[in-house]
């Protein structure tokens, strides 16, 4: 097991990665504030890996309700929320129970947004089941719900108190989810390492055949670049945008074409293309570049073509980010592999020559 | 203009309250990320005060889009809370918008909680126009909405960035409301200031009466005594639950009777007396004093006598309260006038007492 921390002034928190860590219900215990806890999963995950959780945390002692949760973006919305505070509520959850998201990233979205406002907060543990959830979502405190106009519009930053991240569980990954994973850890690999994007060139073969030294090694690199940037900018008011690279245009497939048609990561590997097709356009990369980011996303089999929604509408769409500041966009585009930055001065000509070919 | 600050690390903040403030945009304008802010208020608050103040600031040159929400503590809902959601991505309010409050508790509350989750959090601005908005729920970061379960269950500890009380607005406050907003002013008497309770016991005709000084001193001490405690205690771990004086027993009247039958204010006046009667019980104060609390409240015209909902009702309803811990119920106390306390260990017998005369 390897032990990371994001530094937190006063609320730091250990993220545990390894194999058999669900039979490590200590790493859970010895953080809870009382010996109650709501486990929040999904129909999919649920019938997986709650059982023997709960029966862990059990022979600790600890009361478990459980909360399951449908599976899929699409129901990363308000009432799905609303259903968990119920179910809450019913079981007189207090403001020292903690909540533990078992899942990906839509259960640990939901389960820490729920965490951050019920009761005005309540202790939160992160048990990512999808690499996905393992090398992001996971980690940073980024909570939310989506809304009919926008992605993650709702929401709070909310740190966990620790994340436990079992390797084994990525054993029942479908294929398109381990894909959707790498998407993220290919991220992090452009905007701050070329060291680890070579690595990842070099390796993506392993980690899609789920050897878990390569995994693991996946997962670490990730979570220990984005615990540093999360440490020096929780609230996103400077670099942490950084991570967004992709996520702009991503999220604008996202929306327009439903919420869990495409995989997050599907859309963000898209976006990341695009990103660096707009960063190629203002001759900030050359082609060679591009073509090495769209080959090693198009190897883990991941889409590398966005949707055609038509220039119009993409605009419409990335109307919306959060990172828009006094009616300019905002984007993180790539100076060269292993170094982004954000951009409030892209021209209008430069996005409609990218999104005229999406 | 007399000006207090509520001193919390990074994020303190001004509290002014004086007459005619509504005409001094000054205030806001100085506060704001962006010259552009999303104006919430009621359909009784807005007819007197939105026009006035959208204008002042728009001379200002401040983009200015205007959400009414109905009136009433029925509308502290989920469901009011997702239109603020609407509107606000529907106008394109940005991570720089500021939410302004513009009304009563209700009002503060709700765009309270919006500003905290839209985006992830907003800048917010209260500005109350009830007696009981200014001298409580605008100052000190608690927002929420109310669950059919359970009162204020969902929601933040999000400070704002500015308090504005016009005290020339309580002129065309309700009477029943002036007396629900005195009901809050008494229990900082009750709590922590026999002083300020003496006083009142010597000037609630005054305040009855609207008189300018008078208010503006009893909203200044109540203000006060609150930025003290939420300094120390911001997010509620001990002392600031001193401030709930009265209202696990307010919470379960205003559940039982359906929010909006009676004001906050009224039910956390019969809970203060109830609560005064359980000290008693417990022989902590005398017969006097529960008679001095009584009377007061009774002068200010609030009801003394809680419904009649039956203790195991009661019991049942204070059972969802945020303050139980361990499944065992916390209750605020008095030892004496001025001086209150937080118990774990009141008797069943003592509350079935208690309650059984409700």
């Amino acid at each position: 097991m390897q032990t990371l921390t994001v530094a937190l002034e006063g609320r730091s928190y250990p993220i545990h990665i390894g194999p058999g860590l669900l039979a490590r219900p200590d790493l859970i215990v010895g953080r809870l504030r009382q010996k109650k806890v709501a486990l929040v999963t999904n129909s999919t995950v649920g019938p997986l890996y709650a059982a023997a959780l709960r029966r862990a945390l059990e022979e600790h002692g600890v009361t478990v309700m459980e909360i399951a949760l449908p599976d899929g973006e699409q129901y990363k919305s308000w009432e799905t929320l609303n259903g968990i505070f119920d179910a809450l509520l019913e079981n007189r959850s207090e403001r020292g129970t903690t909540v533990i998201a078992l899942g990906g990233g839509v259960v640990g979205d939901l389960a820490g947004f729920a965490a951050a406002v019920y009761q005005r907060g309540v202790p939160f543990i992160q048990v990512p089941t999808t690499l996905l959830a393992q090398v992001d979502s996971a980690v940073g405190g980024k909570t939310a719900v989506n809304h009919p106009l926008g992605k993650n519009m709702i929401g709070a930053f909310y740190q966990p108190v620790a994340v436990v991240a079992d390797t084994d569980t990525l054993a029942t990954l479908p294929r398109r989810e381990l894909a959707a994973g790498i998407a993220e850890v290919v991220k992090y690999g452009i905007i701050q390492d070329a060291g680890f994007f070579d690595w990842l060139d070099a390796n993506m073969d392993r980690l899609l055949n789920r050897e878990a030294e390569a995994l693991t090694y996946a997962i670490e690199r990730s979570c220990a670049i984005k615990a540093a940037i999360v440490a020096r900018d929780e609230r996103e008011t400077g670099d942490r945008a950084l991570l967004n690279y992709g996520h702009t245009f991503g999220h604008a497939i996202e929306t327009a074409l439903g919420y869990g048609e495409w995989l997050h990561g599907e859309a963000v590997a898209a976006g990341m293309v695009l990103a660096a097709r707009l960063s190629r356009q203002l001759d900030l990369i050359g082609a060679p570049e591009v073509k090495r980011i769209t080959e090693l996303l198009a190897r883990a089999g991941l889409p590398t073509a966005a949707p055609d929604l038509g220039v119009e509408r993409y605009l419409e769409l990335m109307g919306h980010d959060k990172k828009v500041q006094g009616g300019r966009m905002r984007f993180i585009l790539v100076k060269r592999l292993g170094e982004a930055f954000i951009s409030a001065e892209v021209p209008r000509a430069a996005l409609d020559a990218v999104l005229a070919h999406a």
